[in-house]
């Protein structure tokens, strides 16, 4: 099967082959993310624009490291000053753009579906950067690039991911890439966090951690939003992180070769402890390393379908 | 003719003959953009700065693609962390920035004349990229040259500029420009936002767009400042669309070839209805495209008159 | 002697000989900065990111153009909407950036200590460009460079500090750097701004500015922090002018090859008047010059010795 997508929106629309063709591409470039010498010259003279409507430091430094070391040029559109203050149209900011001579736009924006929209209206790749609650698919194919690395499968494994699972594109993203790979997953949280007909997406639902931890092959810690917590949806963060923070004790009932993910940026001693954040079982790093690896993948392979 | 020139500071001081180069040049640079890879290494090892005091995160993404497709190297300075707040003076800042070993300074600035301050005192070449009212000479080149590649002369046509032509950098431009090749430019308002004596630039005043509109092989659309209505300068924005907005209906006495244009962003509904802005007269994007040609132009005539 | 230091954290921690080895390296880049093709290949491929928690675009500019003109992938990381704003702390924030494949951080941070923090817990190079009031090396480096460069020494040169000692990371950096090197230091300025014991360091104090001048080889005038005139530290921008700022006058009694320096930026007409400034024994934009010449240097020193 050969890759013929232009945009990269989420891993609903992906098929089981997609997915692994871009996990066997990241397979081959996160070697070069090692070597002395970080560059291979395969976008030479391409033109990367990153569209952060929503800001994110590590999601925009990870992808600029990824579009550089294929040797494509990377040109900033932030917010701040942007056109975009000025009331203009997300399609009108974005049609300028192209007009001005680029291949990939990577778009992070706060509404749901707008990196869809750009791609009904835009000859430029569109790759989803994280779109609202809805998606984020290289943080979906990140967290399951390194489980199959680490793992060496998907297929039968079993995969909680704890948290606000209502307000999170990242459980969005790993549920329908892990589903369509094979892999059993639950969701874990407390009830307002967990959003209703969520089984419909086939995962299992569950309110108590503990009970779910001795039968998983990978947890996949969320961040929690503290400043989601003004509006009630949980009653306090130490009762949160009583009943929903992975410790060293709860671990203690784990799997020997448990790994445990967290999609950063981590709130220590709530969502999960320091010490199991630095402990054996964790990969948060491994999650980071292999992210760009996974984003030289995407953007690869939505140049290469542009013919 | 060959060009000499080290700053761009205004189409004012350009000749007849100059303009032409930059318009020339441009031509020959505007395939780079529509290349698989889009870069020639003219600039290698040439830094220029962006230096820009008031944001346009758009003139500031096309003259940074424009440098990069030349192969310079592009550093960003911008306003906000910068000396500048610190109380230190432009010329100070500037001298610095030089001192560093740079060749083109690009300045975006809100007070007139900036750009000519730093020609004056420093040695590096000054682009200017929009001061205060005053000029924005590389948006005049890229109309002019718009206009030139689709109706294939200047000499003759008549051009009417539409808006808030008293604070408008873009109206001031295009009128130096336009008349020195020899187009009949007439500008188009309400008359609390056209300046007395205008008609000192030799262009004509009309009130009336409706007038206007049958004669006109060029209507350049103005951005209306939604900011400067608090000045009782118009009554409201209703008003000013119902008069001055340019719809369908009022196009159904334009030529057939007319071209309108708008430096964007635009406001859809008040200067401009999306019918017209998306409409077969339209060129804004064009005005886009050429744009990154249009300042390749002038960063490698400035850059190579540096000698 | 050979550079072994992965490292640059403050020249409190470097020898004579390793200073020299900096100073040395500058002096053969220097020459880099002042050719057509400003670009030398030595960190192809080597990814070098700005973490600047503390806003500075003067230093940020001069070492991005540091590394670029080593050749190397510079990316930003500021601190506007990164990672470090939602409550991560900074050892998390910069193993993530080390995970994604980068060789050096250059951090410029409020707190005393961060760099050295970051160098314990980190395999990435850390280079200190400025830890709060503790140090600022490559300010320090780049005034030896300076004074080197001009009086062919600095041993036994007398070199004179003015203004506020106590909050000054320019200050301690030289202080370390020049006492190594065999120079006289006295530190001149108002007795709230001189901390108690600084005699520790080896230099002198005095209170009157007058006394010293004639004595100088050279004045490093301090800026002047108008925020800190709140909090009663010295009366008022008058009174400091008048006592410390350096004039035309106070100058009648200086030798001949007096060197004014100036870490910039400069309030004119406070600590410094703009024809002193600009005067003849003024080497402020010569600091500038060689600044990014010893930031090349210190880049390519650090990255050698990662191995």
């Amino acid at each position: 099967m050969k890759w013929t997508r232009k945009h990269l929106l989420g891993l609903q629309d992906l098929s089981a082959e997609e997915i692994n063709i871009v996990l066997d591409t990241a397979e081959s470039f996160r070697e070069v993310s090692t070597r002395k010498k970080k560059k291979v010259p395969t976008l030479t003279g391409k033109v990367v624009v990153m569209m952060f409507v929503e800001p994110s430091t590590r999601t925009l430094t990870s992808f600029s490291l990824a579009a550089r070391r294929l040797s494509a040029d990377v040109v900033g559109f932030s917010k701040g000053g942007s056109s975009i203050t000025k009331g203009e149209t997300l399609i009108d900011t974005a049609k300028n753009i192209q007009a001005m001579g680029i291949d990939v736009i990577v778009l992070r924006h706060p509404a749901p579906g707008a990196p869809h929209l750009l791609a009904r209206n835009l000859d430029a790749s569109i790759v989803n950067a994280g779109d609202g609650t809805h998606e984020h698919p290289t943080q979906g194919l990140l967290d399951i690039f390194t489980i199959r690395d680490r793992l060496k499968r998907i297929e039968g494994l079993t995969v909680a991911i704890v948290g606000d699972i209502k307000y999170s594109r990242v459980a969005r993203s790993n549920i329908w890439g892990l589903k369509k790979l094979g892999a059993r997953v639950i969701v874990v949280g407390p009830a307002t966090l967990i959003p209703s007909h969520i089984e419909d997406l086939g995962v299992e639902v569950c309110y108590d951690l503990d009970q779910v931890i001795p039968e998983c092959d990978v947890i996949n810690i969320l961040r929690i939003q503290l400043e989601r917590q003004k509006s009630g949806l949980f009653p306090s963060i130490r009762e949160y992180a009583r009943v929903f923070g992975l410790n060293t004790e709860r671990l203690s009932r784990a799997k020997h070769e448990l790994l445990i993910m967290h999609p950063g940026p981590m709130n220590r001693g709530i969502e999960i402890t320091p010490e199991v954040a630095d402990g054996r079982h964790s990969v948060v790093l491994d999650q980071v390393t292999n992210g760009v690896a996974v984003r030289m993948a995407v953007l690869y392979l939505v140049a290469g379908a542009r013919g």
